[in-house]
């Protein structure tokens, strides 16, 4: 069998997914509902109105329906970047001299570089549909902005991006790469808003963050007619985006009859993880799979493996609905890190309920080793890694090389979410010695614990 | 018909080409034979001997085999990131309202972001077979240099890429994405060789050129054991690496039983334009197609339309053999352009032929009207070019307008040779209007002219 399974996995048009796959429809214990910062009662689509696109909201609150459509305006602009190829590493195996059988759907092969633009494309058709003419959102490493600029782009629509200050003069490629699609790009903090103006009051010098940005961006939002915010991460309705990637991974699979024993995937908000092993997943959960699947998260903010099962804030400024997730803490700052997507304090709560009842397993890497994995990655497989997604290869090279010991010849799955030609300083760093790690000490991670919010819940 | 035409074509592994295809062996008329420097006789196998590998030589004399077994052992590393796919571009199309069909060959899905690697992938492969163990190149833009270190990565060679002190400056990235693929980079002019010695002697603070770090790299691997000097553009046996690419396209086309009307490339040394045309222009010899063939290559480096077909050095030291080309003279120093790729003097002497004999076309564009082009392609089909590769899609957004005027539904197909991802600081010239254009004076040519070769075949 296995020497006519092609290198390239790609999938016909026809055999390209007509539904997203909603996995909380499948759980039968489901994630805890979001609750509104105020009342703590379970918000209401009316609360979220003001700042989320209408269909949007829909699908965040929908917890029963399994199968929704993708309506064609979507798998037209699709069909500019999809399927993305499932890939078997067959240069990466023999490297590894492994009995393993290894393969990667890889979601760099678009412009945006990563898995962000399937659900860029999702958000900025609805806002369209809805007939909005505007959108804003915010931007740390820049591979979400540029997703959104590119569909935004597609469906010509106006796009402000807040983009951190400090990413935006050391990122000033990024930052080109979405003003050629289009877009506004605003250094955050800014003057175009009350809370920039009051960070800037009283820190003029300040080099911004994601929680400053999120609140410029929905303060905007807010104030715009026919204008909404729009998020990249964490959010239910971007995981059932995304989950497109696991159900084309896996019609490609079922092709060739090849069951993964192992699915692996890296953590930053939990978005290209959810998408990859939603269907999967949704096997397991009715006990038709053994397959374990494996979250990779940075050792310099370790949500999964060092954080706890509580109702959190997503934004540092502490104004958005509660999340139960695994969080370290809405007020930790994690060390400078160059998986600058994977920083963040939080967890989607579909991803962390699922870690929780023990259906998913985490582990946490320092990020010289994640980039030794890369290089070794790179030369075999002759592609350029971004620094988040090589926490998986990292994962997947591990379980390989417990299999050369073994001897097992497991089928091992992983997602290679994105490409590095945006991170080259990150390579640099490692090139020339000078990248170094960060494991928080246990006095670190109780000054994000502390910055919980002390609602019932959470004592 | 065309409502069957998948967005994306990709060929199985069967289908992928077996052998290079040597356009020469087809051509009635052949290209004039390379000539020694000092005896201006056709050079003999012997001559390059010291300087390159036996069996490129073998491929750069043979101008009658029409086709070239690709060894297993390249075949293999072309697995890794062959088939490219070639796209109907209907994103374009519909922008553009046009009733003509745009096909392209995408050639930037591997890392090293060009179709360079095509010919480092067979150039390393040969030396490591001959039992060198290291190899020397220049590299001004950055493409081949990339695409050589993924390829010496592969065969476990050592290499040394002589890089444009200024372009290494400029391109730190570029750098480190060679030097993360094992490669050794040294700006030149350098200490490390008598021909960088003497220029730092003369002018300590000099930038560098293409011309100098050519001599570096050759003087550098003549004096080292078991050591090559490799190019990756112009040459014969490039071009027939580089047939890959219009054999992948032509197969792919052929299923779907499409004729193409218009083919264009740009044009720098030729190996993108030249591997692209190949079998069609085959096809056009023989009398079997009356295809058009089109070159577009920068107002600022006009070899085709305002050269002379004359022998020419392929350096700006003068030290090379002599090729018979389309050129502007080894003396002349184009104007600083975006599309560093395409500064060169000289042009193939296959595709110089070619169009001495009317079998092809050629224009030239400046870089402003250029990036507009790449810019409606960009927001249309998602894929971020070269600005290199943007001066086909220039040719191709023309040819298809015209077509919108007459009504007429032809088919164009256009090489996307590679991406922009390393180029971003041309596409924030672009978005800050501070890119310019140059077009040579007569006399600013005439001044590249004034280099040329007093041979008996110039005058």
């Amino acid at each position: 069998m296995a020497d006519k399974i092609p290198t390239r996995i790609y999938l016909s048009e026809e055999e390209m997914p007509k539904f997203w796959y909603n996995l909380r429809a499948d759980m039968k214990e489901k994630p805890d509902p979001i609750l509104h910062p105020g009342t703590l009662k379970p918000v209401t689509p009316e609360d979220l109105a003001p700042v989320f696109c209408r269909e949007l909201i829909k699908q965040e609150l929908d917890d029963t329906t399994r199968l929704i459509p993708i309506p064609d305006g979507i798998q037209e602009f699709y069909g500019a970047f999809r399927p993305s190829p499932l890939i078997r590493a067959y240069y990466l195996e023999k490297i590894l001299d492994t009995p393993a059988e290894i393969y990667y759907k890889f979601e760099g092969t678009n412009t945006s570089g990563s898995h962000k633009l399937n659900s860029a494309a999702a958000q900025a058709y609805y806002a369209k549909e809805e007939g909005l003419t505007s959108l804003t959102t915010e931007t740390g490493a820049g591979q979400w902005g540029t997703a959104l600029a590119m569909a935004c782009g597609f469906y010509d629509l106006a796009l402000t991006v807040y983009m951190v200050k400090v990413s935006s003069e050391q990122k000033p490629y990024r930052k080109a790469l979405m003003e050629a699609y289009g877009a506004r790009l605003i250094p955050s903090p800014s003057n175009t808003t009350e809370a920039g103006k009051k960070i800037l009051a009283k820190d003029p010098d300040t080099g911004g963050s994601l929680g400053c940005a999120i609140s410029e961006a929905v303060e905007t939002a807010v104030k715009t007619d026919k204008c909404r915010y729009v998020l990249g991460s964490v959010l239910n309705h971007v995981l059932l985006h995304q989950s497109v990637i696991g159900l084309e991974t896996k019609t490609a699979l079922d092709k060739y009859g090849i069951k993964p024993d192992i699915i692996i995937g890296c953590a930053g908000g939990g978005s290209n993880l959810g998408g990859l092993i939603a269907p999967f997943m949704g096997e397991k959960l009715a006990g038709k799979s053994n397959a374990r699947f494996i979250a990779v998260e940075p050792a310099s903010c370790p949500s999964f493996t060092r954080g706890r099962y509580a109702y959190d804030f997503g934004d540092t400024a502490q104004t958005t609905p509660l999340i139960r997730m695994m969080t370290i803490g809405s007020g930790y700052i994690p060390s400078p890190n160059h998986a600058g997507g994977l920083r963040f304090h939080g967890m989607s709560s579909i991803m962390s309920k699922l870690y929780k009842d023990g259906y998913l397993e985490a582990r946490s890497e320092v990020q010289t080793e994640v980039f030794d994995a890369a290089i070794k990655f790179m030369k075999a497989e002759g592609i350029l890694p971004a620094p988040e997604s090589s926490h998986a290869i990292k994962g997947a090279i591990d379980e390989a090389l417990i299999c050369k010991k073994t001897g097992e010849k497991k089928v091992i799955l992983f997602g290679l979410s994105g490409t590095g030609f945006m991170d080259m300083t990150a390579y640099m760093a490692y090139n020339n010695k000078t990248m170094s790690d960060h494991i928080p000490s246990d006095e670190e991670l109780q000054k994000g614990f502390a910055s919980l919010p002390d609602i019932p819940q959470n004592r």
